[in-house]
């Protein structure tokens, strides 16, 4: 069945893990737009969405190159209409060094700024004309949503993570102030604290020893997503954070 | 339609706003029991569920007070039967001073922890072993949940505010702790931080030269407490805010 | 050497630790009385303080109880006279219970919130007057200066910390409503978060394979809490923390 | 009087207001190192601090330049030895743009964590080998210590604000993870946020109907760094906010 709106969805940050699970649910209801630095990283789910009466197209996408992006956005615009964005998630990660600050290369250090927090910027720059759009024009039944995928390093910096910690931290101050700059205009903005391991394949060694519930669920974060973006603009959550059962925290 | 589960589900202040609402949506899944100190506050309500093809009762409680409580506990117990709590919502709050700290009585300040903190404790107590019957029983599709109603004041602390805040920050610091405590026992415990003036008759002439969403809507604070409790094992949100799209924060 | 200063400090909660410190501290420049419940508490730094040219009393107190506080100030005042409070620090803390929510009887949950929050509460109130005093009459050379003693737990809550945490929030949304409320009538109130063992006689078993510096020194945080108190009225630090270089926080 | 200490102190952005104040306050017990982009800033401080008694240096620093920043330090210990650094301040802040999210430039964007995130990246490696110096020979009487200025914008990221509040937030995540990784390494690292104008020349026509206790006096920044830097190992603060006495928050 194909999907009821022709306003879309754009994912940012398409995996095997909380992306993909993102584009399949908002795919439900969205043409959804997947953007992803390497083409097989969306290549598959692009055509099982299309397989299963969706519509979906994928963009290889650098988020922290800015002529990237806006072409990205202007594809998404030639494919799927200017309809306007429903939904936009960002949840892009960068390389990931885990190195005392004395051994970081300034490379090594401004990655994770690079894609959290630039490559948010960027994304959020072109995504929110179109989630405006939606906003004036009440296309949708629920309120355009922007939403950034933070973790637990966006609130807690430990020791070796510098890298990490800076970009989620800045990502979480570009959200908050997106928030409250937009909220007014009917754009919904949320930033999400995913706090654990998430169960994807390459994490399938990891916690061997303990049962499902010691890691997140992609497909739950979904979930808590599209629950975040049916709320109406009188119950608008900015912040939620998101733990399996047996994380300690 | 009577409500598919035999797992019950409870509410503790219960008013025209949140409490109501929450009670609504609950009582659509789950036999419900709402808890006030006036029965005023929940009779009409308890007929309109029943009239609905609901299940509700309505026990006039002061949360305040172990015996009362333990003895509200009881009640629906032999009302709806041992099979468990699905469901536990604290929303009680005191009454509410605005004063200066020289200004307050040790009545008036302590009003607040015996409610938001003393009140939700009580409340807590009771209502665990039933919701850790449905967890170790699986015997409800959601695991069970347990919601405490916080506020703004729950997370910053005014001027004149004292009475109100040291409770809601005590109420959080027990959501907390429970929280901790019971995920690894499978009981989904979360704490909402409601930032805004809910949209109830008592507040009608508040914000009155602004749309309606100026104010948050006690439906759709029901609707996210819903959300929550759909949450499974592997994605536990601990905490949320809740605020109306025009709320300056 | 007599303290040059007529206007006096008072410490609530003296033991082996922080308050002696403060109280040591503080007396070197203050008239100071010190409160605590069993005079045993107080009775050799009261000696050891007038012996070295200080001039200190101690007064038994239950800062749970309103009576208890009032009359503790009234013999403050008696003895001191009414040249206004430079400093009140408020450092007691009560009975702590580390037991699951579902073993803690009402009693010792609300342990807790009994001294950690209201008893600064009676504490504040009772102090407040006298600090306004010296802030009006500008007859010291540092603002007069409010400040609590918090604890890990007052930011926060793990399992089986409920009765402690709570009052520890409690008693930080306390002093945050209070800072708020006068520093513009020139009363300076900080809160402490003590991270941290720290080393007193109590504690000499603990951590004991470690090195000096995985424990805070009582030294430490007094002198901590003076320079808290000699900032001048542009230059107000409402909240520190504190913990020894080995802490993991 | 020559400074006493041999291990010197290094002040990155040093302008008429913050950076100065905390210069002149280092220099009277070490030898001080002014970093700043123009001349202009430091040339004035340089010779007041060398005419009285002081020993200081001026040089001319891009913060957000590795070599700049490398070759800063090269000539500070050609100067003053390599005695080590007993304190290291990063008081840097970029260009200030207030604008909407969509108004921004990416090197508008970027311009905040530039300088308040790579630049105290760039600084903090460097210091680090000379702040560890001091540590391991304790050749001061106080721990060596690292302090970052944050501001306002360090935990509250309001609308039009993402280029400086991004910065800010990224530099906290630096200062918690630094202080976290080097603490057990005997180096003290704190991180202040100030909250509120500065008293400065540039703000002089800001608040003029208000006292003096509307802004925070540089000085009383430079003492609470003091304070700060005389901590023993056993007292380590990692967090302060510095407010005037009328600041509203």
């Amino acid at each position: 069945m194909a999907p009821a709106s022709k306003a879309w969805a754009v994912v940012a940050g398409v995996g095997p893990g909380t992306g993909a699970a993102v584009a399949r649910k908002f795919g439900l209801e969205y043409p959804v737009a997947l953007l992803a630095r390497s083409p097989e990283n969306y290549e598959p789910l692009v055509k099982e969405i299309n397989d299963t009466g969706g519509k979906a197209i994928g963009i290889s996408t650098d988020v922290a190159d800015a002529n990237s992006v806006t072409s990205a956005f202007r594809k998404i615009e030639s494919e799927f209409g200017s309809h306007g964005c429903a939904a936009a998630i960002f949840n892009a990660s960068g390389r990931f060094f885990r190195k005392s600050v004395l051994e970081l290369t300034e490379k090594e250090f401004t990655a994770g700024y690079e894609v959290s927090a630039k490559g948010a910027f960027l994304f959020t720059q072109a995504a929110l004309p179109h989630l405006l759009k939606v906003a004036e024009e009440s296309s949708t039944p629920h309120p355009p949503t922007l939403i950034y995928t933070g973790a637990t390093a966006s609130v807690k910096s430990n020791a070796l993570m510098s890298s990490f910690s800076t970009g989620k931290y800045a990502m979480r101050a570009l959200a908050q102030s997106v928030a409250r700059e937009f909220a007014p205009k009917g754009v919904h903005v949320a930033h999400a604290i995913i706090d654990g391991v998430i169960d994807i394949p390459r994490t399938k060694e990891w916690l061997k020893d303990q049962p499902p519930e010691a890691k997140i669920s992609a497909a739950g974060i979904a979930d808590a997503y599209w629950n975040l973006h049916t709320q109406p603009k009188t119950t608008f959550t900015n912040e939620i954070d998101i733990r399996p059962m047996l994380e300690k925290w």
